[in-house]
């Protein structure tokens, strides 16, 4: 039973092997009367795109996408948005040494267990490739959060060993001017450096993304299953190379006594109910409370490196695996997309799925 | 658009209020010709049980389960099992005085905004009392799991500072025969007097739940959004008091390089494909790989404690919230069984959803 | 892969076998703030009860039903509303003769051919036992409904060759105040004859019940699968003993010309979009256009008659079915308010999906 | 929220406007290691094809279609298979003077009513142009069924007043060697006759396709909502101009009697399950009993008439829509490969979801 859906109003459905002639994405339950931003579109692909900068893959792919249905004369119909994105760069020959190898720590051997059969060209399914499609209807997801103020920011926290404390008030320009996607400029400048650094070893390194979602109305979220951190938490673990998923104050929280953890409500000068702290996180209970939401993403090191490693092959037999190729020394700065992406469908999913829950909303 | 449903084929409703008439589950989806072993549902709801010990809550909750449907001279018929706990020690006086205020770093307030409504009387359908349906729904996947050999063992690995290096493979016994459900005798001891300190300040304390689940078949999990450690990840976010979720090497992972996160692939002697280490968690894009899947969940401090604290009502005044009642000082002991039963029924649904993948599987 | 679950947003998951210890629904997704009316539950599961009338089986069965969950202080709160009857007039020993033996056109065979167990007393769970459940969650669906002046009308149009031509504005108190529920008073007579005599020559006999819904909005139903009709169909004949939907002209428009079939539109004195005529149904391209929607729902016989009948049992022997125990020479007007509930269940359904098809809908 | 997908395991999602750049398909969760058949694709999609013959329309359309993704060296792979149809003949000219009226029992106005923007080209999503992707669809559902004997056949059997007994072993080269696909040789002249006469006329008329699937197992359908025949109901209904549908006896069993109705188990000479009649449509309590499942699906006269019509425009005003355009004068010989393709597709899902309902069943 395939699980290439996500979402439950708000709901996309992707597809698409890296090295087949196309992948793409369908969002049903998108409202009816947006009008389409191609630009967003086309901005958040390029910042996830390949060869954007000296420390990310030099692999290049096409991101020319076109909608092909759902929007009429510039604006959302409400009938399904389909998109799609042709792949070009082929380059298959590339990949015939591992058509027979399992990598390691790559989904080689999983796919072939589950399916019998594998589309070995550029990892097929199990590539990142797949995210494009993901940045898509996320850029879709936020032209609707737009309308309501609310804002999706992600940036890198982490690079290996460099790392800085959570910035609650991340501002984009700050962000999205050095490569590494890093507000602290210092920073930026040590984790662009280590890159470089593990890229010319040949190796990868992990890294952390932490998302900050601001203006976020109370009331989202759907317990006792569907709270809004866990479909946040889902939305991330699916994402290639996530280890790990946090929101407000995460795994520290295991360290803490509940009379240090406590978010005291208050009430804001502008009448708003608010807490002087927020280690909640923006969610109580599994619904928003008017307060930002925030998370941190663990992403694993990459596994492919420019490195000889030893592994089997369908036979069984002992093999050694090449190190070749064009990847990324570390994922998370092209990841910062398709982080804002996933929490924006995950919102407009709950902000869609709030319009029923009283009956004072109801409207005929 | 209610959230009270979870999984796909093995798919679990819950209902229930904390001091309503009853909870309950609805599992859909149930395979026939299980013998149901009532034995094993009434251990783990005493595993998760009030009042089991000197650590935990002394409210006492009645466990009382009945089978109402879906079983049939002590064999499931594959009609929907629902089984009821009826509620008896209500005691709702207790709540008269949280009615309109907001308790600090409960769902009271999120609920009131999302709903315009609220069952105050313990917290309602927020409390975690609501988790004793999961714990029977987890029995009933222990049972389906224990049959092709799948097993689910969970225990407390931090308590605040207390904590210890994560055992793959631990024994029950170690971990039931002590209060805190702690596998390191020694470490169990410090962690039980810690809680009885946290306690007797009428304070909480946080934790961390490992969870190891043995004989895992590879192709367990449906990419690209149904990967097996995403619904593992959701499944557990969406306990209460869940604040974060890692598989395998989780976040340590964002400072480590390929060159040493990478799983190298061997064939074991009796001719399986195994890792010979398991940073990937036994999940290696999504599907299992046939390693021993492992995870960590964080659980913050429980909100309620034995402090006066400041807080607002609904009309918005400035409020002070004495604090009594009959709370647990520390949840992690307690909610072993909820998260066993929670990675049980992902690992049952997973297993029952692969049961169509591939064309050789199908049996008319 | 189990089909107990209907609905989206209103979404219904039933359980529960004739003859087991209780059936219930939970209902996931109704809105908060709405007040329960127990005398309609009440007042429907009458209608839907044995023993009400002489032309319906004479068999008891318990109708009191209790809510467990999801109303507080006389109102629901948005989260589950769980309703559970208990069974009490079990008497199993009446279906030990057919314990191994399939009776003709029942569910007997189809049951030990999926499941490999069959849980025999009653039928178990194909028995219509379980539509009381149904009709709960319709009750539920009305009070929505009726916060919005959508009003549910269903009426027996056909028993046997006794028929009378579709009434598209019936008055309730017509088809209430006879006990085969026909607004015809006169063809009310002529069926009760019909069918009490078909009881005494043991037999049973098909017929049609007519379903009209009035002050639909416009705007309802999913194209392009969930089709408002699309959805109704399901719904009807998920009902026992279905075999045949049709809405609107139905089956006749087969026969027709689209000149004749045609609806035209005019504007009403009031300024409303109307048709001039209703071969539509109130339906156009799967999405209410404001006019009345109706519907014709086929029963079949009843397969359980007094005579003996000839079948095969588990082993393949032939052997004779014994005719016996209290059954209905007729269904169809217990039917009514089943065919009510499960149009209700889907309109109400489609209320909730309408809220968030268009931008200007969208509430934060 | 959207109604764009359909079918649980075996789910299509489609896409597209009739004057768009593009409709298509995407499967999830279709089995690894079939063998594609693109032949059977394009055929059904020629049987659907306007401009086939002279009583269809004359319309253009290109039926060109792409596998995008799902499929490697000829054999499915177990991921989404995505199919596109790219729209060349737009003439887009053709629609502008019903851009604000609306049509008479087209969907024009409750597109806009739902909506609130409406795409009016072509009629948009409302356009039948849309089925060619179920029909994509529906060959692949075809291939799996086909792997276990499985054969769906479907067939004109009413045009108008024009009509024929069912048919119960239909022969294909019967059905396709007539351009209105009826097996009765004779009456199929009629039949194409009549057509041409209700063309000259500028009208349409309406008609009956039944539809036949052979060697169906016993066991599948899930009941007690997503019965065999419901989720059959609910697909066929879910086709543009579908009025109604029956299955079995139909609407015939409402005049019948228990005695007559009732379908007697008898042991085939081979050892099968058999029933000496057939009332049951192949379906009993929902699931499959191993004999063939038929019904009978009703199609309304297509809307569009080459005549002028009274109507009102957005504004409320009065208007003439002008009869032009080249349409069908009778949809049932073009919908023949669509009803098979709605059959097929719920046949497949329920295959696919019978994998699991027996502990029995379950491969690890």
């Amino acid at each position: 039973m395939g699980g290439n859906s996500f979402g439950t109003i708000f709901r996309i459905t992707t597809y698409g092997e890296s090295h087949g002639p196309a992948l793409g994405v369908t969002i049903d339950g998108f409202p009816a009367g947006i009008e389409v931003n191609k630009e967003l579109i086309n901005q958040d692909l390029q910042r996830r795109k390949p060869g954007q900068s000296k420390i990310v893959t030099q692999r290049k792919e096409d991101e020319d996408f076109e909608i092909l249905s759902g929007v009429f004369e510039g604006y959302t119909t409400g009938t399904p948005i389909s998109v799609i994105i042709r792949n070009k760069d082929h380059k298959s020959k590339d990949y015939d040494h591992i058509a027979t190898s399992f990598r390691p720590s790559h989904a080689d051997f999983t796919y072939s267990e589950k399916y019998g059969i594998r589309d070995y060209k550029g990892g097929g399914r199990s590539s990142a490739r797949e995210t494009a499609a993901r940045v898509i209807a996320g850029a879709f997801a936020k032209m609707l959060l737009s309308k309501f103020g609310i804002e999706v920011i992600a940036y890198v926290s982490r690079v290996g060993h460099l790392y800085m404390e959570p910035d609650m008030n991340p501002i984009i320009e700050n962000i999205e001017n050095n490569i590494v996607r890093c507000p602290d400029a210092t920073l930026a400048l040590e984790m662009i450096e280590y890159i470089q650094t593990i890229k010319k070893e040949g190796n990868t390194v992990g890294g952390i993304i932490t998302c900050v979602i601001k203006n976020v109305p109370a009331g989202l979220g759907e317990p006792v299953f569907d709270k809004l951190h866990a479909d946040l938490g889902k939305a991330m673990l699916s994402i290639n190379a996530v280890k790990g998923f946090e929101y407000g104050s995460g795994f520290k929280s295991a360290e803490m006594k509940g009379s240090d953890h406590n978010d005291v409500f208050v009430k804001s000068d502008s009448g708003k109910v608010e807490t002087s702290t927020n280690f909640s996180g923006g969610v109580q209970g599994g619904i928003s409370n008017g307060m930002p939401v925030y998370m941190n993403i663990a992403f694993k090191p990459v596994a492919t490196i420019i490195r000889d490693q030893s592994s089997i092959n369908q036979e069984g037999e002992q093999v050694t695996i090449k190190g070749k190729g064009r990847h990324d020394p570390c994922v998370v700065p092209r990841a910062v997309p398709i982080v804002e992406a996933m929490a924006a469908i995950v919102l407009a999913d709950h902000l869609l799925r709030k319009q029923s829950d009283k009956i004072s909303r109801i409207q005929v």
